[in-house]
C-alpha cells in the first residue's frame, strides 16, 4: 500500500518499548513479586490475580509504574487471605522504587533517528505513563532536546488522540504516530485518517495485544527498526 | 501596584483548592490514616512521620494521590516496626481510593469566571496531580469545555513554567497564572516575568507555604475570590 507522508508537520513517539526498554521491567516485577508470594500460591494464579487486580483498578489508578505497586499490594493481600507479612508489603514497595529507579536502555536506531527527524518535523513524546516518570525516564535517555514537549495521555484511545489533535492545532493528515502497540499507538489513529507507523517490541502486554482481524486493511506500515524510518520520511 | 493585563493570551489556572476543595481531602486521609495506625504511635508523631515519609518520596513518586498512599502504606509499616497488619493496609488502600473517588465541590463563583473569561482568553488547566485524577475532576466538574486542555506539571517551579511557555509558543507577558498556591501558581510566574493572580484557600499544605520575606515587593495581585477575576480583567 502507498502512503504518502508529505503532508506531515508533527511526529508523535511513544516511549516504552518504542524508545528504550520497558516492558521487560514489569515482567521482571511480576518474577519478584511471584517469588515473594509463593508461599500462598502457584506462580500461574499469582500472575492471574495480580493481571485481574490491575486491570479492574486500572479507570481508578491510571498507567504507571505507581498504580501497578498499588496492585501487587492489594493482590497480595487477597491471596495471602489477609496473612501476607509487613515485610513482604515492604519488598513489594521496593520492587516499585526499583522500577523507578531503573537505568535508560535506548533501542537500536534512537538517538541518530530522532537527530535526523527532528531537523525536519517538530517531534513530541505521547505516552500515557506517569509524567514524573516519563520526564525523568527522557532526561536519562539524553534524548530531552530532540523534543518539542512531553504530551502525556491518561489513554490512548481515539477521544485522547482528538483532543491532542486539537490542542496542537493540526489536522489528522498532518500528524504521524509511531510506536510499538498496536491497539494504542497505531489503531486509534488509523481511525482518525491521521498517520502510523508500527515498530514491534519482542515483548506486547497482553492488555496492549490485539486479533489480527482488527488490523486487516488498515493503513499504516510496519517497520523492523527505527532506523527504517529515515527512508520512509525523507 | 498599578499592573496592566492588556497583553494576556491565555490564562493558566490551578484546579486544586483554586477549582475546587482537595487539601481538605488530604487532612481527612490523614485523620483516618492517625486512627488506624493510633495502636502504635501518638498522633501527633503519625502526622510528622507521615510527611516526612511523603517528602522523601516525592523526587520518586510526585505529586498526587497514588504516592501519597504508597508513603502512607511505607509510614504504617515502619511506625509500626513491621507489626502492622494486612487488613489495616487493605484499609489504608481504601482510604486512596476514597480520595480517588470523591466528588467534585467547587469553589465559590468557579463557573461564572470560567464562562466569562473563555470568550476572551485560551483557558487552560496547569495543575500538578496525577493527569488521570486531574481529568476524572475535571469531567466531574462540568467545567470540561472552557478550557482548551489540561497541563500537567511534574512540578511548578520556574523551569517546568519556562518550558510551559515554550510549549504554549507564548511570552511570558501574555501569560497570566491563577492559582491558591503562593509558592506553586505565583512567584515562579512573577520572577518569569508573567503576570499571576493569588486566591488563597482557607488551608495551605505546609510543603506549599512560603515566608513572608519571599513574597515583600513582588509584582502579583491577591483576590479574595475568583468572583474578583471579572472586574481586574475586563
Amino acid at each position: 500500500m502507498e502512503i504518502n507522508y508529505n503532508n506531515i508537520h508533527v511526529i508523535g513517539f511513544d516511549a516504552d518499548d518504542t524508545l528504550w526498554v520497558n516492558e521487560t521491567y514489569f515482567r521482571d516485577a511480576e518474577v519478584a513479586f511471584g517469588k515473594l508470594l509463593s508461599p500462598y500460591e502457584t506462580l500461574n494464579k499469582i500472575d492471574q490475580e495480580l493481571f485481574k487486580a490491575h486491570m479492574r483498578n486500572l479507570p481508578l489508578y491510571g498507567y504507571g509504574i505507581k498504580g501497578f505497586v498499588l496492585s501487587m499490594v492489594e493482590t497480595a493481600i487477597e491471596l495471602s487471605n489477609n496473612n501476607v507479612s509487613a515485610k513482604t508489603i515492604h519488598a513489594i514497595l521496593d520492587i516499585g522504587k526499583d522500577m523507578l529507579e531503573k537505568p535508560i536502555e535506548l533501542l537500536d536506531g534512537v538517538e541518530n533517528v530522532l537527530k535526523e527527524l527532528s531537523k525536519k518535523y517538530k517531534l513530541i513524546l505521547a505516552t500515557k505513563g506517569d509524567l514524573l516518570d516519563q520526564e525523568r525516564k527522557l532526561e536519562k535517555s539524553g534524548l530531552l532536546d530532540y523534543f518539542h514537549h512531553i504530551e502525556v495521555l491518561s489513554d490512548k484511545k481515539e477521544a485522547n488522540y482528538s483532543r491532542l489533535l486539537n490542542h496542537l492545532e493540526i489536522k489528522p493528515s498532518q500528524f504521524l504516530m509511531i510506536g510499538n502497540s498496536l491497539k494504542s499507538d497505531i489503531l486509534p489513529l488509523v481511525n482518525l485518517k491521521a498517520h502510523a507507523i508500527h515498530v514491534p517490541f519482542h515483548t506486547t502486554w497482553i492488555h496492549e495485544q490485539v486479533a489480527e482481524n482488527e488490523t486487516n486493511g488498515k493503513a499504516y506500515k510496519t517497520v523492523k527498526s527505527l532506523n527504517e524510518l529515515l527512508e520512509l520520511l525523507e
